[in-house]
Formats: structure tokens, C-alpha cells, sequence
């Protein structure tokens, strides 16, 4: 176990959720109400977080949406940082790749400038290029492997020769990210619109957690998804939900729905994991 | 002609060269007298603009530098947006890449946020995901091909097949860019320490811009990358060099430096030019 690992067993285990709420500020979707405030960025994310803090092992601030609020963003993720609980795992969702020196310089700004636990990254450029972010040992380093996208085929499916074998391209990073993973601090990203994939995945990296973004707007099958993604322990994935359970409503009542919405999707899951511990059950006796 | 494509052949003409500097803020590499100072990002930032604008087509803030300095960085980045010169092309180095509605909140982070001409793009997530920066017709989309760093291969150069034909994966994304630019505001980044695969690029996307990074620090073969990457009209690359030029001296001739390192730079550059127009005359002639 990495520290990386340990922290996320430990919050999937006092939440009893692989609930990982995906924090997506956008003014044209958060409730009129709350944008109307001054440091609005902040009152929403901290009003999601007291919201659903109990629901969630993991929140995942998009970088994206803070950095097209420009100063308002960057002051609403300060005070985000601050607020999480540190209980909670924080994943920096950025999908940061560049050479050496320039992705020690992204490492740096997400691990020690921000703060994160973890961290999503590209793996377009090459390992050597992920190392910067690897050689954090206590911090989690989770590689974009199959993405939800409709377009994630254009190069993540084309059928590929490495070391001999035939394959496509999102099982060669899988099969890269298994071989790099000495310091346990590794994790792969996988769409819940893809369980098919996601299955494969799983067989290929039995023990890495994996971040299943694509259950709620996007409509990928939770229920597929989940069954695909456990691991043998019924855990190691990360279940994420940012506008479904943010944005379930832009009234006042927002705060309530989104706990609601993070509550149903936590359960459903648990549900899930039950459910394929009976069978499991049924499997060794049956 | 796009807007992107005649800024760039414009500025490339004003400042006779296909020079690209890039501005990546260090303090551990700059001059300490500069680092010393309040607000030094901006100061060294602005020192090497004023020090290059007239030898420079392009300046390319490379964003990790600034995002590791927190707000001293965000607040530099700032002062060099407003003091960039607005005839030269402003590249946003990010290499962002992501879903659909994140990949907007990304371009609009650097297209309108910050204001870039361009910015590098990463192709991983496939092309719906970049639609979003390709919908800014008025701005340049630079996406990543075959980047610099040893490592660039583990992905980009594994045997892959793209419509029924067996080729390495970086030039399956040179040749989806050339499907995709209608618009005619795409590039490439392909990097000067593989002047072979910037040849085959070249062929495959004759008039598309090329950003070749990795001539300075990263020991690129300048003459060979610019005899590769060349278009018909001896343009059509931005070479660039970033530590070489902005770190030449960390003494207090760090500005009449870095303009030597960059004046010899372009001049290198344009020589080259000039002899493989020769070349072309004699092979014309001859």
C-alpha cells in the first residue's frame, strides 16, 4: 500500500462510498442564486462539499472550471483546498502531460501549490514524461486510459503491435501504467461508458484503482460499470459524479438535492457491490 | 488563410524569422537579481520580450512554470499577456485536453481568459474533445504529434492501423489534423530531436504550421529539423527555444544575452533557409 492507496481505503471505508463527487463550477449552471453572491466559486463548492461530504470518499475539482473563471476561479479553489476535509481524498482532475522539466513544473503547482492528494494525467507523451508526477510517492499519479468520450476511439482503440502483442491502444497504457507501479501510487481512468472496456482493464490491472468518470450526464450504465470495475475486494474504483449531483437542482433547495442525488448514486452502488459479493458467494459454494 | 496563419506568416515576415521564444519563469534558473525583486515574474517575463520582440515571430508562455508559482505566477502571466506586442503570435504552451464541456472551459481559459493566439492541444481524448478549441476559428489549435522528450515513443511511435493501413501512431494524428482543418487554423508540435518523423510530417501535412520545440537545451539537430520541417515557401515551422535563450546568463547582462543567444539563433535559422532555397534553385535549374 501506498499513501496514495491507504488514503483512499480508509475515506471509502468511513463513508461506506466509492462516491467521487467531480466539483465543476459554471456560472451558466449553478443556482442563479449562489452565482449572485460575491465569491460565489467558493460558496458553491464549499456548499457541495458540506453537502455531501459524508457520501463521498474522494472530491475531484475540475481545474478547467476554475481556470475559466480566472482570479474569481483561483480564489474559489483556494478556499476549496482549505475546506476539504482531509479525511476525504482530493483528486486534481487536470490531465496535465508535458516533457521532463515542464511536467516536474505541473507536478509541483498540483502536489505542493494546490495540494492534492492525487492527480489525472495524460500519457501521450511517454512515461518519462509521467515520472515527475510518480516521483511524488505520497501522492496518487492516475493515468487517462479509456476516456468517456464518443471520440475516445479516434486514438485510444486503433488496434496497436507492443511488445509483440496486438492490442489496442488504451491496453498498452494499462499494461505500461502495471509495469511502472513499484510505488503502489498509480491509478488509471476508465468511462463508465465503456464497461466493456472497463472489464479488460480490470483483468489487466487487478489491484489499481481506477476513476470510472461518465455515470450521470454523460448516461453511461452504473450498473455495467460497477460490475465491471470492482476488484476482488469489491472496491478499487471511484465512481464519479459532478453535474448530476452538483447541478441536480438550481433552486434553493440545492444543497438538499444534491445530497440526495450523491446519497441515491452512493447507495446504488453499495447496492452493486452486495450484490456481487452474493454472487460471488454462490459462485465458491455453488 | 486563417485568422491564426496570417498573424503568424505577418509576424514571421515583421520580425524576418521563425523564431519562437518560450517564456518559462523559474526561479531556480533565472537571475537571481531579477528573483530577488517584488513581482519578478513579470519583470523577467517582460525583460526577455523587450530584450527579443524584434528578433522573435512568437513568444510561448509555457503555463506549468506560471501554475507552480501560485499567484505570483498567475499575476505575472497577467502583466505578460498585457505587455506581449499585439503583432507578434502569443501561443498558451497547456496542452490541455479533456471532454467536451471541460475541454471548452479549458479554451475558454486560454482564449479568453488569458487571450492566447494559440494553444498546444493533447490528441489522447480524440478529436470531439478539441472540437471546442477548433470552434475558436479565429485562433490557432497546435496539437501535439511527435513530441521531444526520449520517452515520446512508448505511444507515439508504436505500429498502429488507421484505415486499413499500418503506420506509427503520431502519424495517425498528422494525418486526422490534416481531415480536420477546414478551418485552416490547426498546427502540429513535432520536436527538433526527431528531424525524420518532423520529414514525414511535413510530407503528410505540406502546408500546416509546425512547432518544433527542443533545438536549445534538448540538443535538437537545429540544421536538420529546419531542413525537415520547412515548407515549399522555406516557412511554415516555429522553431522554438526557451532555457537556451531566457537563461543564456543569470548575470546582470541576462537581457543583452538572452538577444544574443535569440539574434543567433534566428540568423541560424534564416541561413539555413536561404541555403535550401539555393538548393531548390539548382535542383530547379540543374
Amino acid at each position: 500500500m501506498s499513501v496514495f492507496t491507504t488514503k483512499l481505503a480508509a475515506s471509502s471505508e468511513a463513508s461506506r462510498s466509492l462516491l467521487c463527487v467531480g466539483i465543476d463550477p459554471d456560472p451558466r449552471l449553478a443556482p442563479p442564486s449562489v452565482v449572485a453572491q460575491p465569491d460565489w466559486v467558493a460558496r458553491f463548492a464549499l456548499g457541495i462539499v458540506e453537502a455531501t461530504a459524508d457520501l463521498a470518499c474522494a472530491f475531484k475539482p475540475n481545474l478547467a472550471f476554475f481556470e475559466a473563471l480566472g482570479d474569481d476561479g483561483y480564489r474559489g479553489l483556494r478556499a476549496l483546498m482549505a475546506a476539504l476535509p482531509k479525511d476525504r481524498l482530493s483528486i486534481g482532475d487536470a490531465k496535465r502531460g508535458d516533457v521532463g522539466s515542464t511536467a516536474a513544473a505541473y507536478a509541483r503547482a498540483l502536489f505542493e501549490v494546490w495540494g492534492f492528494d492525487a492527480a489525472t494525467v495524460n500519457p501521450y507523451l511517454g512515461w518519462d514524461s509521467l515520472e515527475p508526477f510518480l516521483g511524488y510517492q505520497d501522492r496518487g499519479t492516475i493515468v487517462l486510459c479509456k476516456t468517456s468520450n464518443p471520440g475516445s476511439g479516434d486514438l485510444q482503440d486503433l488496434r496497436t503491435t507492443w511488445e509483440g502483442r496486438d492490442m489496442p491502444l488504451y491496453q498498452v497504457v494499462a499494461r505500461q501504467a502495471v509495469g511502472r507501479n513499484g510505488a503502489r501510487n498509480l491509478g488509471l481512468v476508465v468511462g463508465a461508458t465503456y464497461p466493456e472496456q472497463l472489464a479488460h482493464v480490470r483483468e489487466l490491472a487487478p489491484d489499481m484503482p481506477i476513476l470510472v468518470p461518465g455515470v450521470g450526464t454523460q448516461q453511461g450504465d452504473l450498473e455495467a460499470a460497477v460490475a465491471a470495475g470492482l476488484d476482488v475486494q469489491g472496491g478499487g474504483i471511484l465512481v464519479n459524479a459532478s453535474r448530476s449531483v452538483i447541478y441536480a437542482s438550481t433552486g434553493d433547495d440545492w444543497q438538499a438535492v444534491a445530497r440526495a442525488a450523491a446519497l441515491d448514486l452512493r447507495d446504488r452502488v453499495n447496492a452493486m457491490r452486495q450484490a456481487e459479493r452474493a454472487e460471488e458467494r454462490v459462485g465458491a459454494t455453488g
